[in-house]
């Protein structure tokens, strides 16, 4: 096979990920819009959340999480070194942008991944736009490039997807279990890893 | 407002990322077909790899990739222990589900964010079927449910989106951070973090 039919490289992207943070700690700094929104990610995901921020700082619907028992852990103070004990994820989202800076570099000694709202230097990950039905998740993301046109094109999709698709893929999966329990050959060990890769 | 306005959890989800890796050291074991998905994944985010995977493991487009130089550091053998030692994140995609836990055991010691092709439970993170058109990325995933069916969706998105929708992205971040330097305060500060929710 001659060389140019591998795929080319197309730098300076992102690497897309699903990352798996059911039962995990998740601590989030902040309670204010965006730290409502990570409330919401992060719970959507089966996550255990640790909130650190002083009660008067708390959105009405941050509050209303706490009240409703959604965090695991609120702690009604100011963030400070302890709080990153047996911690596996931390997202700050603070208007501070020292206390921020701190606590980025607190995660990267405890090699804790960390995302520090609207501090793109000091994030290991990147949030997107995200359209969500049942097993079905499509995140868009513009690099930083043009954050209002990936809300623009999560729209689009949303609207051109059928309106049973996050069904479909439930369904789907349903006859892939009952498939593996009457021929697990058929999709477990080695040759899975061939159909993986297009998950 | 009534609480019945939040935006309710919808469980069971995946935190979906975009992961930042330019210039972080990414090992990867093995060096067949999903190695070979997987190296091209992470060169796009601009990682330096480090290939593991005795030489007659490669398939051929591997070998193509290590002798074009995209390879960081290829080295020639069976994965041990020391291989682990300054790296950021390892993906390993071999054919071996021993290995392939001591791997993954190592990588939980070490806090090193890991991918067991193959072995979901020994995964901090899945993949997803991806579309790509310069600066915007997006990722479609099924948590495991239909991977094909994500395939097929990924298709359509791309179909249905306009064919220069990259290139928009493109030009709109290019009027974004000529707006920052003429009116810095524009898009800076905490004043940003209201739409960077929206990114």
């Amino acid at each position: 096979m001659p060389k140019e039919e591998y795929p080319s490289i197309r730098r300076g992207g992102s690497l897309m990920l699903a990352w798996q943070i059911s039962n995990k700690n998740v601590l989030i700094v902040g309670g204010g819009n965006v730290a409502a929104g990570r409330i919401i990610n992060v719970l959507e995901a089966d996550a255990l959340v640790t909130l650190v921020c002083p009660r008067a700082g708390l959105l009405p619907e941050v509050a209303h999480r706490v009240h409703k028992g959604e965090i695991t852990i609120y702690k009604d103070k100011e963030f400070d070194e302890t709080d990153l004990e047996g911690i596996d994820m931390c997202l700050t989202a603070i208007d501070d942008p020292e206390a921020s800076s701190r606590i980025w570099k607190l995660c990267k000694q405890k090699k804790i991944p960390v995302n520090v709202a609207d501090v793109p230097k000091e994030c290991d990950f990147y949030f997107g736009s995200q359209h969500r039905d049942g097993p079905l998740q499509i995140m868009i993301s513009t690099n930083g490039a043009a954050p209002k046109l990936a809300n623009i094109i999560r729209l689009k999709i949303a609207e051109s997807l059928p309106t049973n698709a996050g069904n479909g893929c439930k369904n789907v999966g349903k006859l892939r279990r009952k498939l593996r329990s009457i021929a697990p050959g058929t999709s477990e060990g080695p040759k899975r890893m061939e159909w993986y890769w297009h998950s």
